[in-house]
Formats: C-alpha cells, structure tokens, sequence
C-alpha cells in the first residue's frame, strides 16, 4: 500500500511532498491508521527549521496531533480494533510502546517515530492513540493531540488554581488558548493574555482573558506589576522563547509563585536566572505535556468540550490541504495563523458522521 | 546598660568591634537576650563583603544564629520569660515580629534587623528564638539557628528522600554537613559528599558519606554520571557558587531529580540553565530555611540530637572570642573552619549547666 506524505528531506528546507511512500507491515504494538486531520504545531516548525539541533533520523516524517480512523492492528494490540476513531497524540498512554515506523520510498527509508500526522496514513504505537471521545468534531479532535492536554493540562493537572488567584498566560498559540480556556474552570480572579496579535488578543477575551495585555505597545513587566502588585501567583509560558520563560518567571511572586512553560525554546538557548529569586519561593517548572495522562484525561476534557466549556473550534483559523503544508509553516512561524488544520483526509468526515449517528 | 558588639561600618571592610552601645528600651514583641555563643554563617560573611549588594542599613549589627538567656520581654511577649535560655535564628516562627531595633553609640544610630548575634546584648523579635531545647550543649546549640535547619531542613521538610536513592552534597560546610547528617535519617543507597578540602570530606564520611569527591582533583560531573547512571535523584547544593548550583542541576536526573540550593550566590550573579532539562522533569529549588517552622522542627532535631543521631559539636572546629570575629570571617572565607564558634559570653555555660541540673 502506498501514500502520499510530507517528508523532511533537510533541516531548514521545505518539507517535500512525496507521492506512493509504501507503508510498512505493521510490528507488534503498532496500529495502521488512516489520517483525517492534523494540527500543525510550533514543535513541529522549530524540528523542520533545524531549531532541534541535528537530526540523526532525516530523511522522515512529521506531525503529532491527528485524528483518523483505524484501518489495521500489529500483534498484541488490544486497546483498538480495525473501524475504531482515534486521536494521535505524542503524548504516551496506555498500551505497547511499538516504536518507530521505516517507510520506503523509491530504494530509500524514511524513517518515522511513534506517531506522525503529516502523511496518509501513520504507522503508530498503540501508546500514541486513545479513542476519539463522544460528540468531538473530526477535525476539532486534532488538538486533543497535543494543545489541548498541554495547554489545558498545565491549568489542570500542575497548577489547579486556587479560588482568587492571578494567571497570566505568554504567548496565545495553541497552547496559551488551551490554557486559557482552562483557567474558566477554576475561580481566577485575574486571568491576563499577553500576546503581540491583536486577533488573538481579542479572541482571549472571548475565551475569559479578564485583561489583554499587547506586548507591541506595553512594557509586560510593569503592566503585570500594576495589575498584581507583589506578582502573579501563576504565569503559563507558552512562546518558547527563553527571553519570554524570564520574564514570566519574573512576573510570579516571591512565596509560592509558579511559573510553567510549555515548550523549550531553540536547541542549545538556555535560561537566565536571578538564584535570590527561587531562594524566595518563585518557582519554575517545564511541564511535559501538561503531566496528562491520555486514557485519562481526553475523556475529561471532551466531556468539558461537550458542555460547551472548551470552545476548541475557535483555535482553527485555516485549513490546508498536505499539498500546502509548507505554507502552514509559513503562517505558523509568521504567526499569521492560529493552530493550522491539515485536511489529509477530509473526505473520511462523511463516514464518521455516518458511524456516530448509528 | 552598655555592652559590646561587632559592627559593619562598611561593606567591604573588616568588622569594628565597637564598646558602649547603648541597648534600646525594648518595644512590643521584643526580647532582650544575653548571648552566649553564635555561629558565623556563610551568608554573613558574604553580607560583610558586600556581596548582597548595595546596604542602606549602614551601620548596622550581624550575625543571625545563637543562643543565650532571656533578661527581659516587651510588652505583648508570652513565648518566653526571664531567665529562660533560648536558640536565636533568622527563620521566622511562633509569636510577634518585633521588627528590628535601634543601638545607639556616640551619638550615633545602630541599626539591627529583628535578629542579631555578633553582639553581647541583643534585641530580638519574639519570632526570632525558641526554647533551648534540653539535653544541648549552649554551644553547639547555636547550629540550631541556622546551620541545622536549612541543611537538615532540605533534606527532612524538602527532599524527604525515598527508599534506595541516591544523594549529593556539593559543598561541606555548616548546611552541607548537617544535610549530610540528616540524610542518616532515611534509606539511601548512595550518599555522595563533595568538596575541596580532604578534612570536610574525611569528616563526611564519618557523617555517613558512602562515597566522597575532591573537587579540586576530579572531575565531579563525570564522576557523578559514573557513580548514577542517568543521575542523581537528588542534589543538595550548599556553596553558594552559580557553577555549583548549575553542575548540581545537571547532575540530577530527568523525570523527577531535584536539585535544592541552600543559600544564593553574590548580588547580581544569574545562573543558566538548559529549559529542555526542566521540560524533561529535573527540578531546581531555592530553600528557605529548609522550610523550617522553627517551633516544630528544633524540637525534633534536638530529639535526633539526644539520640546521637546528629553530631553537630564535629561542625565547630574553631572557636573564637567576640574581639576576633574578623579572624572568623578571614578563616571561613579561606574554608580554614568547619562553622566558626564566637564565644561571646561563654561564662554563662556554667549558668546554664546549673539550671539544666535543676
């Protein structure tokens, strides 16, 4: 069997986009799915533009947020069978750790880890999928993925915000909103969104943002100064940028106060702190995918989508078809865009409404 | 009344041991102590030197563990009593924050924070002492204040480590040693001590050390990662150093090891890290006081003390009269003492010798 993908040839390049890819035999704990949709993540443009350091594995494939439908399993796959919906996450869950995938191409391998979305179909560990809850749109599950656990499971699973706390949130990608979204789950007195597109800001206050802050017209430093006094009790760094995850951590108060950020910045860029400052209870923390536990959280944050508490749809400002994936990084990386939606299989959307409705 | 006391004129310069201070009329939640002995702590020394930076208390009384004998409460003060023998310390507990006080001399103003110790007489603030408790020696009850909690507190209060792990201290001084000490309390599987002087690490393995490292001779991060594999659970970072703290981060392992610093570095020195190290769950502290609550924890470790579980007289190497306390400063920034012992009114060991047969 063979497809279509979006391979990465070289670091800093164009992803090239490479018809009849043949589709290896499935190992045991490895799935076989058939993608319909993928988010586009910032992990993901920093690994193409080479801000990962080197790649030992190109040429290889991409993406890890989708949804798709399951067309076969390996050997001791239990948690999903041939005809089951499924979201693709990076984040590992429950079932066997089944590895990477090697895809052939014209004579030469191209190689994959547990799950990638910018192709076809996606030879996946059992450990990278859970399935599509209940009542989730097809293209909305993409970001149950990786923003959404990551975004909402740092407000959820690591700081759980005490009632009459301060949040602010760095940085309103898919990540930031996520978080964002979650933060109406707890009793925030203060929820601040600090970004430097307009758009984005505007949609914050939408999603609950009780201040915007625009980081192109404000000193962010003293305009959370003046909203929180001694400091935000809590920031969420969702820029990957180190300069951002300091002045974030510098925003928390002494005492208690946490900064978590989402995602590293650039390969080899390191952090600069003030010691005095972890000395008097700041803390800062790395979160790896919001510490979710897929099997265990997917089903709660789709139960919140249904009660109309996670408005995740608005975050999907442009669709693309694969063919147009490098112009999905663009935007990305030109931040002209939200979370870009890949339509690899758009066309599977019919059956799912079919299967949902049976 | 009169007395004597060392005093920083300025940063910088050797201490002035002044005569005829005049003691202040104590005001609500003070209490006048005479003291007996103190310790001369790291962070005081660093104080003298200017490295906290700028000092707008100028000129003002140091030193912030000792004990001694109540001679007279304020108003408002029910914690303790005349003739009552008590362990002065910085870490805050029980009872009103008298806030500091104000010497006089030649005409001239002395300032004091709400603890002092380099000094025959000291005001203090009622949440700055606690009982003596019984059973400790007036001496080596000055660790009580200071040394011991932090240290011990890292390791009791912070760390409480877990069965079959492994733990480092970098930097054997007074917090270094008595972290050490604390860790008899629990079930490592390798206790490291690292330092630059043979004697502290001879003494560490008295202490328990499982395996010691000379700094000066090898290569601490490559012996570590030899010694841990994938590293370290937990790191106990007690010189004060940014490189030191940096390399003891490092030296921990993803997912969950915990590096804790015990005192900051000089004003103004930063430390770097790697973001993806904290992405990938290393953890880095500051502690206060090891999370002490005074009132609880002295107690406790005096309980420990009692039953020959913490050797603290082998961390007073030197002893000192109050005439001499530049010496002290020159000899434990030269790392020639363990923790420096001013006696400072040691007649009154025979006082509390006799009250304590009662």
């Amino acid at each position: 069997m063979k497809m279509n993908a979006a391979v990465l040839e070289k670091l800093n390049e164009p992803l090239a986009v490479v018809a009849d890819i043949q589709i290896p035999e499935l190992a045991r704990g490895q799935v076989l799915v058939r993608v319909a949709y993928s988010g586009v993540c910032h992990s993901q443009l920093m690994e193409a533009r080479g801000a990962r350091g080197e790649d030992r594995f190109l040429p290889h494939l991409l993406g890890h947020e989708g949804t798709g439908v399951v067309e076969a399993v390996g050997e001791g796959v239990t948690k999903v069978k041939p005809g089951d919906w499924v979201v693709l996450g990076w984040i590992k869950g429950l079932g066997l750790d089944g590895g990477g995938a090697q895809y052939l191409h014209a004579g030469r391998k191209i190689n994959a880890g547990g799950v990638t979305t910018f192709n076809e179909h996606a030879v996946v560990a059992e450990n990278r999928l859970v399935h599509l809850p209940e009542g989730i749109p097809l293209d909305v599950g993409v970001l149950f993925g990786c923003a959404l656990p990551t975004g909402a499971g740092i407000v959820t699973n690591t700081i759980k915000p005490v009632p009459g706390s301060s949040l602010a949130v760095f940085g309103l990608g898919g990540i930031g909103l996520s978080a964002l979204m979650a933060t109406q789950l707890f009793d925030c007195r203060q929820v601040i969104a600090i970004d430097i597109n307009p758009d984005k800001l505007a949609l914050a206050k939408d999603f609950g943002a009780t201040v915007t802050i625009d980081a192109r017209n404000e000193n962010v430093a003293a305009r959370l100064r003046e909203l929180t006094g001694a400091g935000l009790d809590y920031a969420v760094e969702a820029t990957g940028l180190s300069s951002t995850i300091e002045l974030a951590f510098e925003s928390v108060r002494r005492g208690g106060g946490l900064c978590v950020f989402a995602s590293h910045p650039a390969h080899g860029s390191r952090i600069s702190i003030d010691p005095f400052e972890l000395i008097c209870g700041k803390r800062l923390q790395g979160s790896w995918g919001g510490e979710c536990k897929p099997d265990e959280d997917i089903p709660k944050f789709a139960e919140l989508y249904r009660q109309g508490r996670l408005p995740l749809e608005r975050l999907i400002t442009k669709r693309y078809r694969l063919a147009d994936i490098n112009e999905a990084l663009d935007d990305l990386e030109a931040q002209r865009v939200g979370r870009p939606l890949l339509e690899i299989s758009p066309e599977l959307n019919q059956r799912y409404l079919a299967d949902r409705q049976k």
